[in-house]
């Protein structure tokens, strides 16, 4: 049966991507303006944190996410980092996670000595399930003085992190009422999702704050890069100032009034970003072409499912995903051996948050769909270039 | 008397810097193969956290400093926070840090959870004075268990900054011997004196790691850069683990085993570091002519002397400084006024870290010299291109 099963993934795979050579998992396309903007820096000189391009790509992420502004920093990391200090989160808070994400979304709530807070994920977008969350807030907490407090623990909930997986949107709506009715600050954790709309409207928008990433296997990437988008000025100026180390504006003097970070995006990394923002509505038709034949060529194949995007949804299909039945989820790392094996670059989902022995005593509802889902699932090779084939 | 001051000292600059036309503090020169790696970069794809110039800028910077391993990293001030943590520094720990230095050297403590403890400077370097540090230390200090603990706070002091300030050495031999009498771990924040000496052995390998800056206005940069370099390989594992999110390596399995940092410099930042790094000994070659220049230039003026390398050093003169005579320090403020509406953008020193509100509780030695210091000290521009005029 695992023999069928994988034989019959590997077949499918090899229909969307012919030939026996190797695919990568998300290879980044730079054959744009790329080498321009880089030599216009550098005969120009301006490589460091200000300049031309430092300055565009944060208009210009503005205007791709439908918010007011983007403040560029080196990663996606520490853009989440910047965003929960700036979202008022204080040492020994809570943040509610999915556990079903990249270890960057617990370990931002870490790096600014609060605890992440477990919440389970939903089949339908892969994301943090907004029913789920207010069945757990109804259990454990209650609100004291305006604020959400974890009866179990004592300790105030700050704010919640919604990651929208693989680039599928949160059913954002429903978690905005539920953190709403708790006062929770909401950080859109939309490192995956750059070009992403949920009802015509693109992510990352939709809370206080909303986090880019632009690492080398993102949609557009900036070799690393991450920033935070908000439709908030006094947000916005507060986040530069706290990642451009808080120097207050003199002709000559050297003073800073917080102790804040160097979290600053090279002129260099952002030119870069311009010339694959240029391409991404091409990156965006291609990623989804290449979605629609991942569905078509499995549409016949017993025991495993495409994940194809929530209703009301246009996904960048940033990974490609496929679960396998609950039946077969014994098969999963057979499955994703004989496809690497084939030098198909696959992988399973990350190991939920809360089976690393590092979060292992982090508070936490039922996070029993999450463990389902992390059971079956395999992300295929996703690249852009593999829908030209 | 303030009027001829800034009139001999402006002419003086003048003659070093001929005509009429606008001088930086530090402005990059990018004229190697700056352009040529970055292609390479973009045409292979490899632009993020692996590559080939991170490998080679990581084996060069250790060839560079003497030392046996670099890792490189987004920028110095992370790079100083990843050396502290690797050092053992604890939250609640104390850290002895000249006062007179860049914000970040202070911040990178705090970013520990730890406290800067501010330590005086002395005239001859421009460093933490260690037998000041040794004085205070034999006043406020005691070992128990091996630790050195401050009696009046009853915390750890865990570890000791000396910075080399505008690369000219601490006298890290006698630093040495007081950190080895009180078990204080030395973390040299060598940012600004890459390519410096001390009786011709290169700076950053006298501590247990060293830090480094590449950022816009430093001697070599990548943009925004920074790096640790060690003679240890196990620190230096530890170090690259630290920050590049302790993945624990597996063929597709996503584990982390501890809460770790992203801190990776991307390919095409090493890129522009190894193009730099080839123009390094030139570099320095024309920053200490143009060192030597001023020190002719300003060799007839009353009420103000260049500020030399100390005996032994040969330093790479990041940034040229004038200090002015006692007599005259209340015109600091005018001279430079002077300077800079003649187009030539000169700074006074940081401002003491002691006397910024986010600080000003911090733990503290006498600081008399570094207040001195500071009251008197103007940087000239510096650019290794000056050198040519």
């Amino acid at each position: 049966m695992a023999d069928n099963l994988k034989n019959s993934i590997l077949e499918a795979t090899r229909e969307v991507i012919p030939g026996s050579g190797r695919a990568g998992l998300h290879e980044p396309e730079l054959k744009g303006n790329e080498i321009a903007y880089l030599t216009r820096c550098i005969e120009s000189s301006w490589v460091s944190y200000l300049g031309e391009y430092v300055e565009r790509f944060e208009l210009e992420l503005a205007q791709v996410t439908n918010t007011k502004h983007a403040v560029v920093m080196v990663n996606g990391t520490v853009a989440l980092h910047a965003a929960l200090v700036v979202a008022g989160v204080k040492p020994d808070d809570e943040v509610l996670v999915p556990s079903l994400t990249f270890v960057a979304s617990a370990n931002a709530v870490s790096h600014c000595q609060a605890i992440p807070h477990f919440i389970d994920s939903e089949e339908q977008t892969l994301g943090l399930d907004p029913d789920a969350l207010e069945a757990h807030l109804g259990q454990i907490a209650e609100m004291r003085d305006g604020a959400c407090v974890n009866r179990q623990t004592g300790r105030i909930i700050r704010a919640v992190i919604p990651v929208h997986i693989f680039g599928h949107p949160v059913r954002m709506k429903e978690l905005q009422r539920v953190a709403s009715k708790y006062n929770l600050v909401i950080v859109e954790d939309a490192a995956e999702s750059l070009g992403s709309q949920m009802n015509g409207r693109p992510l990352g928008g939709d809370g206080l704050m909303g986090v880019l990433s632009f690492n080398g296997n993102k949609i557009v990437t900036t070799g690393e890069g991450g920033a935070v988008v908000t439709n908030d000025e006094e947000i916005a100026a507060r986040l530069k100032h706290l990642t451009t180390t808080a120097k207050t504006p003199h002709a000559y003097e050297f003073n800073h009034d917080e102790i804040a970070y160097n979290y600053r995006m090279p002129n260099i990394n952002a030119a870069v970003g311009c010339a694959q923002l240029e391409h991404l509505d091409d990156f965006i038709k291609r990623k989804r072409q290449l979605a629609d034949r991942y569905a078509r060529a499995f549409a016949a194949i017993d025991g495993v499912q495409v994940f194809t995007e929530p209703e009301g949804a246009a996904s960048n299909y940033w990974l490609n995903a496929i679960l396998l039945d609950r039946s077969n989820a014994d098969a999963r790392n057979e499955v994703l051996e004989h496809l690497i094996a084939d030098k198909l670059q696959c992988r399973p989902v990350w190991t939920p948050m809360h089976k690393l022995p590092i979060y292992e005593s982090a508070p936490r509802a039922s996070l029993e769909v999450c463990e389902d889902i992390a059971a079956r699932l395999i992300n295929l090779p996703s690249s852009p270039c593999l829908a030209e084939i």
